[in-house]
């Protein structure tokens, strides 16, 4: 059998078990607050002439270096230097997306068995990548003001008893997925002061820091760094467009010479097609003027989303208030398992959300649930909101052997269809 | 220091000794047969028009599911069908180009000190990807028709006694890169049988196998397979665009199940706007005519490469005559050292090849050069293989010291720049 000659990270890696709950989405009746996409409506309308012009150069359709276009690199620099981060084009390498950089870091860093510390909870994209090359990930307390450095010291001195090493802290600092929190500049500056005092390097994943609602955030953590202690990661999905699978990651030029050597075993080379597009979009339209609209467009948006938290959910339902990005975090009470919840409110209630287990490395986190408002519009979004607040009604109503009876029910439909 | 911090894979990790070299390219005097580039004038010629059209799907801007979009996955197979590869869209990853294919593979089978079979000289890109992941590479002789089965049957026997696990046989059955030789359907079915025997898995790595002068190739080695034991790798980079970084892979179900788990880690999904580009095109143009046109292109130009090959190369040079695909394979004799030749070639001759010897696991192959004529028009093909004999002929000429002398000039003119 071909399952004998799997390594042992394939034996780590893990099938959601909550894709298959998302099928049940394709019903076009089910309001989704699951997937963090952005919304089409922040996407630059191109006319069709406009379109064609930005990809005109026959570069969009040969391949193009490892580290990415020049140009683009250095577009992204003068970029970088604007928000205090001193870098030029051998600091940055392209990225498919900054998934890759995720994956590139660790296959340069990871050892089976070393630590990464990780937000708890943390985006499920950076624990997948890490836990694919066999990290140990420790979970490290967060609150309203982001990863705490007291709980990231202690984690640390533990881990080092342990004998273990650790290599990586990931955050990601600005309206975090999947809870909406920032964290604060001092906290920034602790958290650099314990990588550095450790060695340790931090992944500072940036994808949201541009969608701020009012102030921008406090400067990227990789400003605080002189050296080697921060690879910044950022991406164009959020601000611009997903399709193009644009990201990029900052760090010393040493590693980025490594990491583009990782990435030419990996893919070659970044699409030359979402690249040129992202260069010539730039070069011919203002990135400051897109932002200012999109970030009109969803804090409109968060606060349609609020004002049906404060209506629809029930009373002892938490919620956080984010300043930025796509979601919000509610914190139900201690007894309800919000993923044996979540095939009832699709097949039900006709709403989806993402349960907040798959976000924690320990066992915690069945009654916490993230909403992404950022793809689902208006009306609808008041409507699943409030059907939302419905489900979580009923459930903390009924007693807890309504979901067991109510999930076997559902097992059942399942198996007979 | 940061270098403390890296895995085990990342010490593995080689910089490449030429790349210094290829810096030199960037004269535009130099005549460059080194990258393996299919040639613009390959590229489907579209309108502005036609090119929006193309990409005028909502499609094209958003994340996509990590399989690939389901009509592509869908047009591929009807395609593989035609080529007696009996599958459907669950047997199909649509990958960033096929090197990704290559990483995945490697991070789902390889332990490290797995043993990978490749072909001696294989492809770099496959030797690194597997290198990546800490494989042990064990190199099977290849002739004119392609891997030498006894060969590999010895090799097998060889690691089983050292007690290593046999992983992957990694095989580019069409006009090779680097030899351009074809695996006959002899061996193709004789290789096959050694991979159900010692249950390895074969990786079909084909992206020339559409691009035949003459007669189309043997039938895939995957058509020979019932079950699990071998994975295509398919691409449209070569025989459509690279820039949109389209591959594809097909294997068991199961396999491309873990495959997309291992694949979301990585990057998530691939770029829509590429895969919306080639599954448009695939729906208003015929594929079959465009692969019939740039057959014609491609064969004119292998003609032309052959026929300066009989008129320039010193007569003790030999080279292959392939059957389709991009490269000519030249022998020098033994004491020559092409990799040393290299930076004279350029820098005097102005004329760029690829050295042989990085495309073998050993220390074999310093008398070997790759010839890519995809990317040289016409009249400039000629010359560069005019300036070619005519460095090889004075290599051949002088005596060995002749390189070394020139090499130490060459690295102070380095130093001094």
């Amino acid at each position: 059998m071909w399952h004998e000659l799997r390594s042992n990270r394939a034996m780590n890696l893990r099938a959601s078990d909550i894709r298959e709950a998302f099928k049940l989405c394709e019903d076009p009746s089910v309001i989704s607050f699951a997937g963090g996409f952005p919304s089409p409506a922040s996407f630059p309308q191109l006319s069709n002439t406009e379109l064609a012009n930005l990809l005109a150069s026959p570069t969009a359709l040969q391949y193009g270096p490892t580290e990415g276009l020049s140009e683009l690199r250095d577009l992204i620099a003068t970029y970088l230097v604007q928000k205090d981060i001193p870098t030029n084009r051998n600091n940055i390498l392209i990225t498919s997306g900054s998934q890759q950089g995720l994956d590139l870091v660790a296959k340069l860093f990871i050892n089976p068995g070393d630590v990464v510390f990780v937000e708890s909870p943390a985006y499920v994209g950076g624990l997948n990548a890490f836990h694919n090359y066999e990290a140990k990930l420790v979970g490290v307390e967060i609150d309203r003001h982001g990863m705490v450095p007291e709980s990231l010291l202690s984690k640390i001195e533990k881990v080092q008893k342990l004998g273990l090493i650790p290599k990586l802290i990931y955050i990601v600092p600005c309206y975090q997925n999947p809870t909406g929190v920032t964290l604060t500049l001092e906290r920034r500056q602790e958290i650099i002061n314990l990588a550095k005092k450790y060695n340790i390097i931090i992944i500072e994943d940036n994808p949201y820091g541009e969608l701020y609602y009012n102030n921008p955030p406090p400067k990227a953590i990789k400003t605080l760094d002189s050296d080697y202690h921060v690879i910044y990661l950022g991406s164009f999905s959020k601000i611009l467009l997903p399709g193009i699978r644009v990201g990029f990651l900052v760090a010393h030029q040493e590693i980025i010479s490594q990491l583009a050597i990782a990435k030419q075993g990996t893919d070659l080379c970044s699409g030359s097609i979402g690249q040129v597009f992202a260069l010539e979009w730039l070069k011919k339209f203002s990135l400051e003027k897109h932002l200012t609209d999109i970030r009109v467009y969803y804090k409109k948006k968060k606060e349609i989303c609020l004002a049906a938290c404060e209506e629809f959910l029930p009373p002892n339902v938490e919620y956080t208030k984010p300043e930025g990005g796509f979601f919000i975090w509610l914190t139900l009470p201690k007894d309800v398992d919000a993923r044996k919840l979540l095939p009832i409110s699709i097949k039900e209630a006709k709403v989806a959300y993402v349960p907040g287990g798959g976000f924690f490395v320990d066992q915690r986190g069945e009654n916490y649930i993230r909403l992404a408002f950022s793809q689902v519009e208006g009306d609808t979004l008041v409507e699943g909101m409030r059907r939302l607040g419905k489900v979580l009604e009923q459930a903390l109503e009924s007693d807890s052997s309504f979901f067991l009876q109510s999930t076997s029910k559902l097992n059942q439909l399942s198996l007979a269809k």
